[in-house]
């Protein structure tokens, strides 16, 4: 019983192709204080074992995206209840966890936001690739700033449409323009600005595919390429570079034709070479000078 | 009664999506054919200056693309009736004039693809973006030997898919991505290799847009980037490079939001610096070795 909605939970984070993965770590960390409110249980240890079980589980979920990872074993590492304390103590202790790095997780997104507006600074024409919550913060902070955005609808499912939406309704003046079409528009935009779902330990960016050619383009028409994320989505040096998912093929609406596979991997990998800055909350970072 | 044929004439160049430069080149010989044949006339100099402008705007009608006004220059050089001439021997001069460059046309296209085929060799796998009747014409000569495909669709219309269709049907082994996906793919093939609508004086190459990104990550994997047209395809040094043409916003499906401007922009400038060989009737040219 317990089991199943567990899976029902898992599956929720797997099949979700709709939100980023800072929203998605955040989905994640209340499902954690869900289970930890309401999974059947006699005492401390039973909580334990069975959220210790959940919080694995959900990581394995999604493996390119670090933030989901990350926050559920600060989760561990500050709030597994101690199997000694009393049922209702350890159910608190595990939930108030997890609903305090979902705060700090949102706060992480507005202060990330906050450095990114600083650098690009008002009346910018800044270019960017699918869909990122602290990009589309930026967008909000700099809207009365001259902002001007060009967005890509990001195939196979579009979600620079999304941006798109929002910048409409704030009246931001908006070039949309295919996937194709980035090394066109990278010379018109004054610095591109993309999220991460994750960011190597040696500052290679792991975001979707399209972003390695866009900062392939930025850098040859000598526009400045900058990664805006929470320090959450860097991985530790020991862990190793994550497989890039794969989706369903049926995501891009081609004939089941003999001989050919159809690929739909969703992220590739940004050298960190190509990169002008990464900006989490604690600020800017440029790379180091060339020797 | 002339002229509104001759409008419809030039209309269907202007509007045709699905061929590409050369294809749309000769079927613009074609209608120059016809039109020599049936316009109603008294004289040779009317049959002189009913062509000669049908001409004009045909040329007119597709700025990217070089073949057509090439071809159609050509064949005012070469087959523009003299006005002392019978109506039948203009009529005849100017058909099989066009007719003549049709076929040379056409041969030329199987003699890039055989130099093509000679540069890439048996056993490779080659990446393209989008459609060229000189590449699908090269993978033909190379089905049978070893020839394996990784093929972008090429937004907005797809015509990435013609191709995969093609080789589906010849059992070449072929990966069918997104154009987003090209920075991870194009690390697996042994070569790039493209056509072209037109080729600048300098070796810039107008073709599909979303080959400049392309051409930039097979220089950063290290993958040789072939571009194979006709040398019909190449501008003179006196006429400027072309405005790239744009196309029906409507063609991106996006809804119609206030302050957004959807842009369709068919072709991309590729600079000559990351161009491996230029492939034509005659062989193939390396970039002058650096100094």
């Amino acid at each position: 019983m317990i089991l199943a909605q567990f899976n029902l939970w898992v599956a929720e984070i797997r099949n979700d192709r709709a939100r980023g993965a800072s929203e998605l770590a955040r989905r994640a960390l209340e499902l954690l204080a869900e289970a930890a409110r309401t999974l059947p249980a006699v005492d401390a240890l039973e909580v334990r074992i069975g959220l210790s079980g959940l919080a694995d589980a959900l990581s394995a979920a999604r493996p390119s995206m670090a933030p989901i990872g990350n926050l559920l074993r600060r989760w561990r590492d500050s709030s597994t209840p101690p199997a000694d304390s009393t049922l209702a103590a350890a159910r608190e202790l595990a939930a108030e966890g997890a609903e305090a790095l979902i705060a700090a997780s949102r706060r992480a997104v507005t202060e990330c936001a906050a450095h990114a507006a600083r650098l690009l600074g008002p009346g910018r024409t800044v270019m960017t690739h699918s869909l990122s919550s602290t990009v589309m913060e930026t967008c909000r902070l700099l809207k009365d700033d001259g902002l001007r955005m060009i967005v890509t609808e990001a195939r196979p499912l579009g979600e620079g449409r999304q941006l798109v939406e929002r910048l409409s309704a704030w009246r931001v003046p908006t070039t949309c323009i295919t996937d194709a079409q980035m090394g066109l528009f990278v010379a018109q935009a004054d610095a591109v600005l993309v999220g991460a779902d994750s960011v190597l330990a040696d500052g290679t960016v792991v975001n979707k595919a399209g972003t390695y050619p866009l900062a392939l383009a930025a850098r040859d028409r000598g526009v400045p390429f900058h990664v805006c994320c929470e320090s959450f989505k860097w991985r530790a040096p020991d862990q190793p570079a994550p497989e890039l998912e794969e989706m369903a093929a049926a995501e891009l609406g081609m004939p089941d034709w003999p001989a050919v596979t159809v690929r739909n991997v969703y992220f590739d990998l940004t050298p960190a070479r190509l990169v002008s800055a990464w900006i989490d909350e604690t600020g800017a970072r440029r790379p180091p000078a060339e020797p």
